[in-house]
């Protein structure tokens, strides 16, 4: 089975790395750029990139049918994403576009439209130490990962973390400040799979860090979709049956079904 | 531990009732009415119920508020469902409301909101007889069934059933036609606990069978909110921390955060 | 609704109490005593205890046929409890006895049997303090708790936790000395629901503290059976069938089941 | 990223065969080399048989440790694996080796010992028409699939299935006379994926059927270890702590820990 080409795109806000000179500094041609140049080191994939400003924010329909897998990251902007084009997004996602929600994500219109939580949780900045421990070493996210991996500098997302139960836990983070996060959760939408990423405070070089880049590739392969491609599912109305029903009268009072 | 009164409100569309002769006769006050009128039965329920046509479809801050458990059954007007009013209870089931989705209600606003996914499905209208399995038999929804239950005459929900995996699945329903479905799935979202229960097509006496009041009697008492009443999460920023962190300039490079 | 008054037992190992003075100055009665003392101020709980040496380790099958909920707490002899004992406390499980594993019960052969795992986990004894942060605000099991709390000295337990995904996630502890552990979990095995706790280390004053001893009194009511007590799934050959089956020579080719 | 040779193992009872003329004229050399000489058909798969009789029954230390995926189908015969073997089985499954559990081995020692459960179920032989639903569309064993198949004669598995929650339902299927089954139960325990499929009664030719053999590929490359093939998790004592401990006696009460 040879494996296919697996084309991202990577959405950034990118407003921070406009007006703040260390996020400048850190992610010159922007925090896009740089993830998008790691993910094209992998014979597999192919990265393009979008942004907040761009018409339709880059998301244009033709853009979505060719992305198997996009990862966001917005933070101070999330209001200013039109609804029409986290429609767009959503329906794709439930078609089998993979998502990789990454940091301050976790408040986007996209990653609360999929999760029905408010998605909040605690937060502090105060250059800590973050240890992100696996939790789940089967998982093809953590594979090549150590047990552990330590970001100097972090900023603290802590519990209570208000999405749905993850379908699969695969890091857990320890804080120097005392507290803890699910900082790494697998969910499914629809015919699409879901991962949000906790580090990735604009501040810091995080998003340079190898490991996280490992992350960042292991989490497009497993994001891509390797379900049934050749026969969708059938929704609506069912008839002939398939087997015999007493009373076959199929519509005895027929109501309409607008939105079926 | 005594019990406490569980305030129900029950939420109908109301429109069948009016228009189709066969619905009317099997509902006259409306299907709301013959459901509360069960509820009412038990020493530890009130019920009230609430309409699409009432001014905020009944379902206002006051009454919200003062609800533990909500009911919901719509079919042929989703859309009219006020999008501030489906607003307004999705925040009060992350509070800890808990919400019994049923029938047609899958399409409803308000459980493709907390689901996040199309909730689509197949159907078939034919008369055909409906059988109920229990899967969960410790589940509290399933306190005094038999191992299953029978509708001589129901609407055919069949597979592919578009929600996230259930957390727990206590109900299977085969069908005379040939299928299959996920007929009683229970979900978590925030604070608040989501029954969705497929029977109960409204030109059937469905809502009048003694099992299936037993099991929307069973439901509420499951969906009451049973957890930490006196302290919630805190969300937020969270300052000072717990521990001495090393580099303690919490605010280095400050950046306004509006939505958190 | 009348609170059922719900049976525990307490089992402890009783050793470490007898052969280490610390552990005997804090627990002068043993274990078992102060965590049953306790419980017994509910007035919906009453406890007895049994200890390892007692025969049949006190699990009689008089015992456990009246034990609603059985709480494990060993460590040094998990080798020395007799897999008959753990046969049948897996067979009441089974049959709907909640079952509460805390501390080094981990490695228990009876959580083992229910969890088909290793159970392993990392583990350092250092006086380090650990601090256990809610995750799951609406579980029973956290009712009245503030969203975490401190023990001032804990037995570090780290991940990986070799566990089957938990089903709830109610507690992830903090440690002073760098790591995180899954601290509370939930699990449904059979008719029967499994809490396990980690915190217990035995030179320490843990069942003594006020908020652990909530834990436990919540645990055993969440634990306690909520489901179909009148009516047994039925397992084994189901004939007649509930529908005509055209070819229904049931027998054609009869093989011995010894087993079902 | 190349597809790596999956090493399959088909363990298969090998009684019926020789016992039972109808299982003969069907499976002539063994339901073990109708589904091995399927398997080996792929390209990125080279499968190997054990029966019952072997020594060891076919499992040694040397076949286990270079198998990747197990399957495993017993009826009549369950109590004659030797417990020995079921620890090594067992021991591989958490090591990471995928297993596959087919029909009848629900009652198999190594299932119910990985699943913790009775693992029973209701059956019926009564030449039965089955119809298996795809109930998650997204999953790789469903790759390639329709939304369902049929099985003309079946034996009928129905509910209650008294196995843990599946982590994920593949499919459910429907019998003729009135009974479903969740016929497609994925499990993870430790490092090791186990599938579960229902389907294949002995007395008919279910193994020959190109759907089947379709699923039973598939669900060999899913099976198949993904993940962290390089840093195994530690388990154990863990010094020096990765942070400072203000108490940092690590044995004031030094205790032995024979089993950690």
């Amino acid at each position: 089975m040879k494996a296919q080409t697996i084309r991202v795109t990577v959405w950034n806000e990118f407003r921070h790395e406009k007006t703040n000179a260390t996020v400048k500094s850190i992610y010159p041609q922007g925090m896009h750029e740089t993830i998008a140049a790691r993910l094209r080191q992998e014979p597999d994939i192919t990265a393009r990139t979008a942004t907040l400003e761009e018409p339709e924010h880059g998301l244009t329909t033709e853009v979505l049918a060719n992305t198997d897998v996009l990862t966001w990251w917005g933070h101070a902007a999330h209001h200013e994403v039109s609804d029409a084009i986290v429609d767009r997004v959503q329906k794709r996602v439930l078609e089998g576009m993979g998502l990789i929600v990454l940091h301050s994500g976790h408040y986007s219109k996209i990653f609360r439209r999929m999760m029905g939580t408010t998605c909040l949780l605690r937060w502090r900045e105060a250059h800590e130490k973050e240890r992100v421990w696996v939790t789940d070493p089967t998982h093809p996210i953590t594979a090549g990962l150590a047990p552990y991996f330590e970001l100097p500098n972090s900023e603290m997302y802590g519990e209570h973390f208000d999405v749905p139960l993850p379908e699969e836990q695969v890091f857990i983070s320890w804080y120097e400040g005392g507290d803890v996060f699910r900082s790494g959760c697998c969910f499914r939408r629809g015919m699409g799979k879901i991962f949000y990423f906790s580090p990735g405070h604009e501040i810091y070089p995080i998003y340079h860090n190898p490991v996280v880049q490992k992350i960042l590739v292991n989490a497009v392969r497993w994001a891509k979709f390797q379900g049934n491609t050749a026969v969708k599912p059938f929704y609506g109305k069912m008839t002939p049956a398939l087997e015999i029903i007493a009373k076959s009268d199929y519509h005895a009072d027929p109501i309409a079904h607008p939105v079926k």
